[in-house]
């Protein structure tokens, strides 16, 4: 087995200069240890807690950055998508189309994904058992592309909380795709502070220490310099500076789990 | 406080001739009890569990019928919609939109749906909380329209499993609008069949009744004269010949609790 | 089917003159609706959140009061036995003995309290699913003693909280034994308060509502003339003064469920 | 931090021989990596699923089982007790007092073991959450015995199914006791088999090392030569054979993270 791939990048996009500081310093978090990434950013945060969250830059500026930061680092680029009509249109600035948890149920949306012919990062609905990810990525691979991701986020855990259930990594490889394990929306507690999404960064560390030795092809980690001022899922997402140990830590169970 | 209302029809669109079929029995089932009904159809399952499921009609023959029958029965009509292109053109066949569980987050499509102007039935996700349909009904309510009812449909409970907190009735009737209990999605095993969600339409009559008792604007019922052979959600439906004693029965507890 | 009898009292005894003037209450409350009562009360609280919570009488003293209201009131009284060598000392007190619901899977415990004789109400589990109690009372049933009643006090639900799953009335009414719904502890939140537990007195009518129309042989509900200071599980009982209304309503919804 | 230590037998005491034969085994497997290991037996199941489950050997034949395995060893042995009354007698043959999960709320229980003066072993309950064992751990520390462990053997998720919140680890670890995995009963399916409970053993092993990369003072591993014909717990046992090479796995993730 290959040594884990990382996708990072901050929750949203928030200008170009500040995408570019996040990926120069994602890169040189990854250079010890040889970690490939792919850079992450949203364009529009489709499915805030309540309407006074922000929405985040637009697919017009918010695609033209992930395609700018493609392009000076060499690194691929993902971004989520909400609707049918706007899978052709992101597919044309980033290499990786990430279907949003709540959404991972929409065939339409699934196959307007999958029918791009770019890489598809399907998270687990929060709803959803880990064997139930089998259709889903059926619906995917209907449209002829199999180049799939299932990525885990935490599971619906009573109110307002999410569990990591970590027999699901194993489970959701027996489909044959490489699986994620996405340790910033696993510590997430879902409107868990009235009009916004609560969440303990403290928990992301052990969490993705987990999943490695468990056996992940993928870490997702948001991350920011500032995170207490991030415009959204500042609770989960790690301080930059933090990345790089984290790996040295996480590159090194990974060697003892896939014997590299 | 009014007595309650009925949403009822089946799970998904068959033909005009079905509907009609259909719309005509759950008339008279509610004759006795003068039971005030709205007809509910979908003319897409855009969320199956697996590809194979059946999608329906469509939406030009599906709203065309929901059409018909507002105009033959007198009754109201409700569809449910699933991205905010569709809300514009389904909001000119129907009185209702139904926000799906799934995509009651999904920020556009309730203010696509608010915008109509027309009655917004919002299901609460299985992944959230009764007090979590606070911000959502809020983003409907941003548009000036404040025709919103919230339906409870059953909360994840471990895997392949709802549960239905009947707390959750009270909780969500503090924010001022009705609440609806969907008698019918509630006993769903989300993906207990594999291919297909399973449930226990025995379960039906004993968790309407209990809505009922806790007090409830509205009761979701879908029926079918053939529930066994219906294209989906057939576990959960009840046979139609059963609806007419069961609104009886929920009658009778309903003048109770409301001492009308 | 009979009308439901009420299992009533406060969480823990007090004293001999506090237990006579809450029986004296309760019989008050149920005489309008003719409501057979068993009066309930606990002489040592053996599982409390945490050290500091008071424990009770204890054996002697509580058992002794139990017996005098029984004596005075002639209605049959319950209490709850912990360790296999307390339940032939209670069972000369008290007629029927109750398995707290932490302890339903301690054979030992089962068998002592079967072998006594006594009608034996068994707790299900927070950990347990509805139909696990099928083997439970199979332990009592073994020895030979088929006078059985299964409660319902919620089922674990995430951290800190419990749901009511109302299907699991019917369920544990395969049995053929008699099903309780314990409206009181159902609504508590475990360890909610740090040092104990919280709850919410206010959800006690409408889940109470829910089992009587689901169909219930048996409510149980603590009552306590200032609930906000008594020893323990104060907020999740109802003042006694609400107690005889709340009757009212459960008599008429059992009447028309059960139609007598 | 120390490496790990291990705790691990079999789930029920079968004989003298037996339990030499499996502790000679354990021994081997610990060689290698030079894991301290306590040799763990339980003489009574006294909380089985059903009836029909096999109770043990009982007190008298397995204490004594227990003590001449730590003659022979010179290891420490484990055993649960599940009435207070027991306490005394175990602790003259063990070292350690296991307090099983459905127990752990048993004020007496604990104070019993505590007094003791042996080490006590506390298993979280299934329906408790990690921050509710501080109360727990503090009742046992009333007796002046702070040598105590906290154990999680995983939480109530929905029905028959128990899921590992790998952030009780360090939670519970804030308590300032030792924390312990228990790798084996964290894979039941409880009742899952309708007369016993069923389990994945296959998830042992990834969990196991979910705990370690998490960070954990111990492991608990049931194992038997022949688990599908082991009395209890069969489906959650690893073979013998197995656990050697699994901890080879474990030590070096330990070294990685803990950093010796």
């Amino acid at each position: 087995d290959l040594a884990f791939g990382l996708i990072a990048g901050p929750c949203q996009l928030e200008s170009l200069d500040h995408a570019r500081m996040l990926a120069e310093k994602i890169a040189e978090s990854c250079a010890a240890t040889k970690t490939p990434f792919i850079f992450k950013g949203s364009y529009d945060k489709a499915n805030r807690s309540s309407l006074g969250g922000q929405r985040g830059l637009g697919a017009e500026q918010g695609l033209e950055i992930l395609s700018k930061i493609r392009d000076e680092f060499g690194c691929p680029v993902l971004t989520d998508v909400h609707e049918t009509h706007h899978c052709a249109m992101a597919a044309q600035a980033v290499d990786i189309l990430q279907i949003p948890a709540f959404l991972c149920r929409q065939t339409d949306l699934l196959l307007a994904a999958g029918e791009t012919g770019k890489a598809i990062n399907i998270k687990k609905g929060q709803f959803l058992a880990p064997w139930d990810m089998d259709n889903v990525a059926a619906k995917v691979a209907s449209t002829g592309n199999e180049n799939i991701m299932l990525c885990d986020r935490g599971t619906s855990f009573g109110y307002n909380t999410l569990v990591s259930d970590f027999r699901g990594l194993p489970r959701m490889a027996q489909t044959g795709y490489p699986v994620c394990f996405d340790a910033t929306h696993s510590v997430q507690q879902p409107g868990g502070n009235g009009n916004s999404s609560g969440g303990d960064r403290t928990m992301v560390p052990p969490l993705a220490r987990a999943a490695v030795a468990v056996g992940t092809a993928c870490l997702f980690i948001e991350t920011h310099e500032d995170p207490d001022n991030a415009p959204s899922d500042g609770p989960n997402m790690i301080r930059i500076e933090d990345l790089g140990p984290l790996l040295g830590t996480l590159h090194a169970i990974d060697s003892v789990v896939k014997g590299f």
